[in-house]
């Protein structure tokens, strides 16, 4: 399902490291490689690149994305065992796992408008001209949102712009309500299944979705077939299910939904949504718009379409029917693995998923087939002789689309060894032409960086690191990402290193990290060009071939990158975690919290003084009269300390950890392998340090302090969560908990750090 | 003409004076008025107003909007003839001075996309139900831009956006040119003039200026007739005059366009543009853009289209042909006097223009009625024997649209009298529902506060100051007018006073206050509603009360505001100029000034560090693909200290005359009526003290060294204008004589007030 968010990465490691770029020049710089190793690694890695072919992946784009492959399809299941039988045939121990999940899919779906005149939505994406998939969509489901509740709702409309809580707000202050209402919503800007879920909690009965050409349409780019923009018929299908409570299938939640594990009721399943919901394209919701009376829309609620937008609620009125097939069906998790040679219970992981909403060319094959170059090249290396030094699993995920399912629930099967054995996650997902995109668990934040050092850009004449770099340095100083945007372009002008985002949720990292704590990785190729075909009929292999990667040449750049992480994961003398950029997010993060309460106490104080001068009131425009926002209670000053302590403690063990690893590293001589084992299950439990046995606030199963989804970003990440929530949410008597909480898995997590210092020592 | 700017108002004393607010409940503070002539001036206002009558306005209105009204019209001058009977029955000196200008005017206009196909132009806007004004345009000119060139080209297009500096940057950058092309730029973001000629600077032969929907059409409002948006037919008519360089007439620049008067040759008439430039619907638009190939236009170059912007050049081809009648046409500048009793040669200055675009209901009658209500009440009042103490002058201009012509030729005729006699000059245009919009002399910031204190917006529940101050600080910390209007809201928010905006040009008050030194006002009430019809066929009588200001409430207002200004204007003891706002603003423009050098500096060492590292080149993207920057030669360090000097001593001279002035007010025994007419005398002649006999650099004719309309703003100001332009633009080597002449304008200023220090001691 691949996360819309920006390729924008937003973190960075404050110090200036610029020495393994220039050292690359010569023998490259390998976070946890001996100098002996890192030439027997470099040489790997050639013969790796040698083996990957974009002409392959092209032909297994075109094979896998000939027909709908959504869960329960035929050819879903067909391609999980086309794949099994290549990963064998390319020498893996490979398997198919497969889980029964609540699957619900359309039998009947009716929408239409009938005030103040009717028009029924045709619900279609119709054929396009050069576009031979969806010429044939034979198989596919009516276009839904899934995991919306079945319903028969007749109300009003109103339009709440992208349906965030700021639109809300925006809406309180103008008077408008969508309590026994249908709200309209347009995609963008959060993630999709919080529009339905805050149009519940505001009082909606109904909520429908639509793509607005401002922001993946004509305004942003000719539209497909001419170029990538959304075409007026298409829409975005897509989960809402209420995924920051927890991943996975919505009957299973911490357990693997095995054949026969305990199932709760569908009524009792917390992440399913209970109002209907419906995905249409701008086509379809253009009445309805046009039909809407009321004010008009305030600016930031403006989008594309050639008309005045108008907020409602009616005179427009709408009669929208979702009825449901609520069955289970099987995900196929096709798994395949190669032994370790030295280290076989240190498994390395990597995943992208197979299932795609259609024909899913670009979300997920795109990235599937890349991480299949890299098996096949693995697979040819070890018939070669060579041996990986731990254990790599490779796992093509099946029923991501609904809600992360084939990974949620094989993470959850088999949480009690990956809690033992794992080392890290590495994720892709859909991928396309352009630069890296890297987010994850910033204790690999050099590897990535050395990695991207390593990769030539398709065209051939810079790195992968140094093109991402020089676009980070162009969006930041351009404007995109705002504040944070010119930090990190001023940082790495200054020779600062590339940072990862860190990750929120939107793809199969999920489970791994923020349930199971898994350092992870979600790695990809992609620029700013419009996810115009994202989860329509359209994103097809025709489409792929014409618009994003027209040679699979990112294919190769991406199996690469993902290959060798992968190889110096598995390969490293020493796992090759780096602590001091953890150690300097966590710092940044616990500042970030901190101008966010004192911001929001500045704001408050001045929203009063507006309040009590009736600024709102003498100061309405007629032509937007807004009305003044409700009066908060003062933001009290905050015991931050703990948390401030905790980072300062983490600083100074990451800093020592770091010191004596690069000494053991450059003293090879003295790294048994059972030196290296004991300190390497210390580098690899750290992460699982981070982990809190209560999980966070009203959500549990996500148990990382650190990183999670955001309750009210959905795929946008928040750091320190609880905390940072609290804040956010005005919830002022939990934050000292929070800051309690969050501090203990932070010096939880140094006192791992101190345990390898030790044994360095 | 109406300046488009924003009513943001971007200057302000810096020191909290909340005083007079306080005061006013009680006895009104009024700058220059002892206690008893403040009770006596409180009294002629109050029955001021009682003469005030929004029907005769509105009576007013719809008579002299029910015709074209252009310059040569016969009901240009049958209202030039209304007011001069009306003026002179309610008991003023009236009669018409007549220039006789050049006036061209179209005789043939085509406009066709002649490939990759055919189109033509309609360049008419249709009658539309319900106005009955557009259905009867009888004598309306075709639409077209006066001043441009006469020309018959055929050139492939290129989408310039708004065509302004900053765009042909963007376009260089991506390797689009216009030379030798057709420009077609959509209108907005800076003023109308500009961007034929920049288009003409850069190269093209032709330039189609259109208004785009995202602007002022459907995307800003509901549509005319169903709100104030543009609809798709119509158009902007205006001027390009050069007028940055002077105003008025073409051929007479600095002197009266008299009869006998010496003209220039055409040809050698600076104002005039060199290419043909025409005005256009986006109806008629909408084919020349859509058959634009070439990259696709960049974010800030999307307009509201349904459509997806490209740049062109070509395959678009347009064929342009503009053939005009470049005849003299007489202008009838209706002047009306009201004589002083006690100062006789000391003359207060009110004007408003009369001709419009087609019908000018808006823009200038709206304006122009309410200061017609004022005269009818100043006149009843004469009648009753109440006299100003000084001479009011009101003047309805002709040819204000063409160029400011009917005021410039009168300015310029009377320009040794006005340097003796003028005291200020008071400005008003179009007129509208909303907030007070203040621009002109800081010296007069205080005196436009204190009248806004005391006028009630129509609602009747607050005053026009305290809408005003609301609107201001709701617009400002919300994101209007950027730093600047969230440093204005902060501070009037912390008690500041209602800040003046430094006045550029776009109306009359420019011959007065840039060419004569002349202390100038310009007031005008409205709100954030898009001039959807400005300069359009739809700028009625039927559409001004349909969605502007329907039963003339705030013309009521505007005269009001307007009339106790003129009022305190003529009656105050020691005239009513406060010198702190203008010393503090001064300070800030030169801090403003260096802050951009500062600004300048560190971007442009920036970018030689991002071109030297060819981050362009690695970081573009394939939707985009923007290039480096030209290099530019480093900023060097400027010598500002000496208007830092001239600032500091200015302080200190204002704060010694405005102490001195108060305590004179408090003691008005010793206010002799020679000592009244020579302290004022310095009063009034203080700000031509602010003219340099240079003039600004290459436009002479501008000769105010701190406000000034922008070589590449057109209606923006420009502070400090030769020094500010001279950093703009990068003329390292003037800035010192720059420097130097505004300094030597300040301290020949801050002599003036030592001056009239000396005579209050």
């Amino acid at each position: 399902m691949k996360p819309l968010t920006s390729r924008l990465l937003v973190c960075l490691v404050a110090s200036a490291l610029p020495a393994f770029v220039a050292l690359a020049a010569d023998v490259p710089a390998m976070q946890g490689f001996t100098a002996a190793s890192a030439t027997t690694e470099a040489a790997v890695e050639a013969r790796f690149d040698a083996r990957l072919s974009a002409k392959e992946m092209k032909a297994w784009l075109e094979r896998m994305s000939s027909a709908p492959n959504q869960i329960g399809s035929p050819h879903d299941k067909a391609n999980a065992e086309f794949m099994l039988e290549q990963f064998r045939a390319w020498g893996w121990d490979a398997d198919i796992e497969t889980f029964y999940v609540l699957y619900p899919t359309p039998k009947h779906e009716l929408l239409e408008l009938v005030a103040p005149h009717h028009f029924r939505a045709s619900l279609t994406e119709p054929p396009i001209a050069g576009d031979r998939s969806s010429q044939h969509p034979v198989g596919a489901l009516p276009p839904y949102n899934v995991y919306g509740a079945d319903g028969d709702v007749t109300a009003e409309v109103v339009y709440v712009n992208y349906g965030m809580p700021a639109d809300y707000k925006a809406l309180e202050r103008r008077g408008v309500s969508v309590k026994g209402k249908i709200a309209i919503a347009r995609y963008g800007s959060g993630w999709r299944g919080l529009k339905p879920k805050l149009a519940y909690e505001h009082g909606a009965v109904g909520c429908l979705i639509y793509s607005d050409p401002a922001d993946d349409g004509y305004a942003a780019a000719d539209t497909y077939p001419a170029g990538a923009g959304r075409p007026a018929q298409s829409l975005q299908r897509g989960s809402v299910a209420d995924m920051p409570i927890y991943s996975g299938d919505p009957l299973t939640p911490g357990v693997g939904a095995t054949k026969d594990a305990p199932r709760l009721k569908r009524e009792d399943a917390k992440t399913i949504l209970k109002i209907p919901v419906l995905p249409i394209s701008y086509a379809d919701a253009r009445p309805f718009l046009e039909a809407l009376g009321g004010l008009r829309a305030p600016t930031k609620f403006r989008g594309g379409l050639p008309m005045t937008y108008h907020l409602g609620p009616g005179p427009a009125k709408a009669h929208l029917v979702i009825e449901s097939d609520w069955s289970l069906r099987p995900v196929y998790d096709v798994i395949a693995k190669l032994k370790g040679s030295e280290f076989p219970d240190e498994w390395v992981i990597r995943g992208n998923h197979h299932d795609g909403w259609v024909f899913g060319a670009d979300d997920p094959l795109s990235g599937n087939v890349a991480m299949m170059g890299e098996m096949k090249a693995l697979g040819a290396l070890a018939a070669e002789g060579w041996k990986p030094r731990r254990t790599i699993i490779y796992a093509s995920w099946d029923g991501e689309e609904a809600g992360l399912l084939g990974s949620t629930e094989w993470a959850e099967t088999h949480a009690e060894e990956l809690a033992k054995h794992a080392v890290a996650y590495l994720n892709s997902d859909s991928n396309s032409s352009g630069f890296l995109y890297a987010g994850g668990s910033h204790s690999l934040q050099r590897l990535v960086a050395e990695v991207a050092a390593g990769v030539k850009d398709p065209a051939g004449t810079a790195t992968v690191l140094a093109k991402t770099r020089a676009q980070s340095i162009v969006d930041g100083l351009g404007g995109g990402g705002g504040e944070d945007g010119r930090r990190v372009a001023e940082e790495l002008l200054a020779g600062g290193e590339l940072p990862l985002d860190p990750l929120g949720s939107g793809s199969d990292f999920t489970p791994f990290l923020q349930h199971l704590g898994v350092a992870s990785l979600n790695l990809g190729f992609g620029d700013s060009e419009p996810g115009g075909v994202y989860h329509s009929i359209y994103d097809t292999f025709d489409h792929y071939i014409k618009v994003q990667d027209p040679e699979l040449a990112f294919g190769v750049t991406l199996a690469e990158t993902a290959g060798h992480t992968i190889l110096r994961l598995a390969g490293a003398d020493l796992l090759p975690f780096r602590q001091q950029e953890f150690a300097t997010s966590v710092s940044r993060y616990v500042e970030e919290v901190d101008a966010l309460a004192v911001h929001m106490r500045a704001q408050t104080a001045e929203n009063d003084k507006l309040i009590e001068q009736r600024i709102f009131e003498l100061g309405a425009e007629r032509g937007d009269p807004v009305g003044p926002p409700p009066h908060e209670a003062p933001v009290p000053f905050l015991n931050l300390a703990p948390l401030r302590n905790a980072a300062a403690a983490l600083a100074t063990s990451a800093r020592a950890l770091d010191e004596r690893y690069a000494a053991a590293i450059a003293s090879p001589s003295a790294l048994s392998h059972e030196r290296l084992a004991a300190i390497n299950a210390d580098l690899r439990r750290a992460e699982q340090a981070l982990l809190s046995s209560n999980g966070l606030p009203g959500r549990g199963w996500y148990r990382h302090m650190v990183y999670a989804p955001g309750l009210y970003t959905g795929y946008g990440a928040k750091t320190l969560p609880s905390v940072r929530e609290a804040i956010e949410e005005r919830h002022w008597g939990e934050v000292a908990d929070d800051v309690a909480s969050t501090a203990a898995a932070l010096d939880a997590y140094r006192a791992v750090l101190d345990a390898a210092v030790a044994k360095l020592n």
